[in-house]
């Protein structure tokens, strides 16, 4: 069940074919999902940005840090060199390292010269902590969960308990994973933001719904130790500067939630643009010239940015089924608190 | 008119007993508001941190901008240092330098060693662009209402369209200054956190209010040439990373209110504790021991910085009647709005 | 005397015609200096980035932050967009707000629809506390010095004790302007790359020459209440990242010459390049495309940056000549100190 | 052979007993070596900042990013709570990940609260790319590695190319592990400033000895793809804004030694103080009132950590013989270079 089947769009702008980070072409997302007996509740998410080798087309990439508690790796260079160069890999907390390890290699799988011939690679990593319903002490997830999960990625996604998002928590409600896009229309030509939500986060009451309702779960209400990681793409062509720009207005959708940024939750936000690719070895001193969104228009992706953001986090709600884990731990789904209020 | 008059609380902390940000003690606030025939819409705030010479007794403090699109003066020293040692002055954009110039000659004589027998001094003037309802170009905005608004500094304030509020919009409405307060029990002792905030930001149709109803006057709507600015004040004892992280929680608040933070906003929050005072001329080499609030503690304080900050801005917003000013643009008030949809 | 005349230049790569921030081409530099009485000793320094209407067509710009005790005006906006749209002023201190007035007013004179019918304007100025020799409280410096300095400018540019450089102090010398370039040959096509520092910073006894020599005054030794500024210029084609990692190596240029950036001195780096102009209102949606440089040839910018800096500290010792001023303080010339040992 | 053994002390305060980061009272320093075959040429460094569990008594602690190409892990938490609460590990690039692990690990066998009653945690590991003498393809370092540094950590400590030093380069050199320290009267109280470097920076021909001398080893330079690690201790009490402004200045010490800080390198310093403990679960709501220095005495910290820092560069210079390793590359010793120019 996606967000809009319940009634939880957010916003004006009209979403994309899927309503999804793949909607930006090129864009697809796999899941490896770890469930076994009573209290592994866990899993690997990768986003691939795009189908050939991330290292050798590097992409323009920038964070957001809203709330610094978190232990994503790889994120101090996205900061200095404003690009990427591997998949995203999300993940629960303790599984960081696995999850770096995992890219490293597949990294010098595709390119063989690394660390050799050329630089090492920066492995991207992102996590929120899924210890309510997962053992996250027994370090579950393995570096053949990330390979499973880039392995398994594809322009149609699913959202919910799945892949990283299978033992996160949202407002005291089952969360996980959540996607949204935005079509926009730039003189006369189609272009997408998408963006993909880890929802981890939000104490329970605060929740607010499009329509303003609060929703109170009345669930158990442990100190925030939560996070949420926001993945933003597009096609639209901009700087580094600008992607920054552009990924802190998921922290602006994050609000709109009802979350005041909690302090125990690591609230990060990363914006990649598919338009052009850095390549590892350019021909020449000069990337080959290439037109950027003018400033006076980035109002359009930071609504846009704002509103997929939102609406991912309804949509992780809203696909999320209820679940219980880890020392009898449980939480509830969204839909079934609606149906029956 | 306050906000609470129209219905317009936020969030479930209960307010101070003026909901102001007066209501932490010690602070006051003065304005002078510059009307003059049919363009002139303008004015200054003080915000006076404690009754004694700041430059002497500096508070702890912080910034966090939000989105940078604006021209606040002494924010690069506030911080590096973690202080602030002058009173916080609002303004029109281009006001600035003389209210900058306002704060030299007022510290100076105050404690005539500026610059001479001891450092200079950092004025701190943070602004908005009203120039819709004003005639910015007429640099109306001179040293003496720079005087004018700290000499009127009071623990009773007003809100709405006053001082630098004067001639300011908010979501295609007329806005202004707004305050509120939360009141703080930790450990059964009683503190305070207030915010003021000079809004004049937001796109018509945006505003949320908090039962989530949206608010479009159907107002004209140029590109956002807008701003907000946040000051929060507590009595909380609070080191300057600390207040830094309650600062960003303005930008939580601001986002409640419908906002995606637009790009030719300048959103910029500063943060001050009034638990500690830091001497100019310590007397040792060490500071005397204080208390500082333990981390895990700190939610309660975002979610008041949130809180506060979002329903000063329905206080902006409720306090402002309507007004035209330069070339015959008018805004009108959200209180006619609500009583005539 | 330029600081190639006493045997100090700094670093391999060559320098360009003028050995002068002013071989960019475009780029301009004018004083107004201020010598009256017996205490007043102090001015302003204007460098513009290109001969046209800078609001107009603005310029990619960067600032780097070393020690941020500082009062400088508009880094903020350059952070958040970028780019800069006025020429940058240097002054001391106190005249931050005649200054940024007068850039206001300049930029509404040449541009009329500024806070009416388009954006306002952000004033770049920085400053360092040239009190020492000049009665900073006097407030000497006024809008018409800033506007005789802008008049004043010319791609033949003086250094030493001159324009913002009159009153200043540098590691108990006297110091003021200096300015060096170096010649960049990227695929057989000449670049320039140039710095102008504002040099007003170092102890006694911690400067340190190009072949080692440590270099003690033996001059009063006031806590440091300096600062330094430095303006990097090129016309190399650089995106707004890059320019910040070019500002950056300002401060390893300072660090060469012996500081430790003390803890009262302002040392901000600002960069810019003349390479594309960023139209104030584009044509459309996109900007044109234009060519940037490869980021693995960046370190050619990063030595030249750091080179310059570094020499231009070493050109505003060697052209200031000895100076008394404010309350019988005076300051000793390196030029003097090296001749009689 | 220490750095002060080749004549290369840096600077005018007087060092602490042993000159080394241990000189702060409870800090301890371990290595791990692996040197196999003819290809591996690496290990791992801990640095133990007490004696304790540091989970549950965290110290204040902050980051400076000098360049950010690196892929450090945990700083960003260090940022955003200004505290660290593991040991801090150095390592290899690919490294990373298996020092993360085993420093979870580590954490939880003293806290098995962690990730279940309580937080998760936050290892910090830093790192160097050792791939010109080592295979840093192999993945060689392992969890065994990282807790066997942590093992071996005493007051009395080795430097030169041992631990995470084993394989790296610094300046076309054979560089490593370097370390010293300033010893600090405040007050008639004596404190201690401490260095440790892992120093794998630097093109040949840059790099100066205090005596201004260059040193060109003639040796190959391929693309600098080095990095230096700086951490610096103290036991003065500070909070994290000022430990944030302490780490800068470790970038001073680093370029004193010549470097302008190349693109390619990731050059990172953290810096943490002893003085005071923060507990994992405070008792209440307040931190027991504690000193903290005062601010206007903060350049004596300033010095103390640039000197500690470049003499830490030459003792590792100084420390390291010369190497053979990966692909039959190899480093000379700076000692054998002094001895025969």
């Amino acid at each position: 069940m996606r967000a809009r089947e319940l009634g939880l769009a957010w916003g004006d702008l009209p979403p994309g074919a899927r309503n999804a980070i793949t909607d930006v072409p090129g864009v697809s997302v796999g899941h490896a999902t770890r469930i076994e007996g009573d209290s592994i509740r866990t899993g690997v998410t990768a986003i691939l940005p795009h189908g050939g080798n991330i290292f050798r087309e590097k992409l323009p990439a920038a964070v957001h840090v809203v709330n610094g508690f978190g232990k994503s790796a790889g994120l101090m260079q996205v900061e200095e060199l404003g690009e990427i160069e591997t998949p995203i890999l999300l993940t629960n907390t303790f599984g960081v390292p696995a999850c770096a390890e995992a890219l490293i290699r597949h990294a010098i799988a595709a390119e063989p010269r690394i660390g050799r011939g050329t630089s090492t690679v920066n492995p991207v990593v992102m996590e929120c902590n899924d210890g309510h319903l997962n053992d996250i002490q027994a370090l579950a997830v393995r570096p053949c969960d990330a390979e499973a999960a880039i392995a398994a990625a594809a322009p149609e996604m699913e959202s919910g308990a799945i892949g990283a998002g299978t033992g996160m928590s949202c407002y005291g409600l089952k969360g996980g994973i959540g996607t949204a896009s935005r079509r926009l229309s730039i003189e006369e030509e189609d272009f997408h933001l998408g963006a993909l939500v880890l929802a981890n986060f939000g104490r329970p009451g605060d929740l607010r719904l499009p329509d303003g309702r609060r929703i109170d779960p009345r669930a158990e209400a442990p100190p925030e130790r939560g996070s949420v990681i926001v993945v933003l793409a597009t096609d639209v062509p901009l700087e580094g500067r600008q992607l920054r720009r552009i990924a802190a207005r998921g922290g602006a959708g994050i609000a709109w939630t009802g979350s005041f940024w909690g302090h125990g939750s690591g609230d990060i936000a990363l914006a990649f643009s598919t338009a052009h690719r850095l390549p590892h070895e350019p021909g020449g001193a000069f990337l080959p010239p290439r037109r950027v969104l003018a400033e006076n228009r980035i109002d359009l992706l930071f609504r846009a940015a704002a509103e997929a953001t939102a609406e991912a986090v309804m949509d992780a709600l809203a696909a999320a089924g209820p679940m219980r884990g880890f020392a009898g731990h449980s939480r509830g789904a969204l839909r079934d608190l609606l149906s029956n209020p």
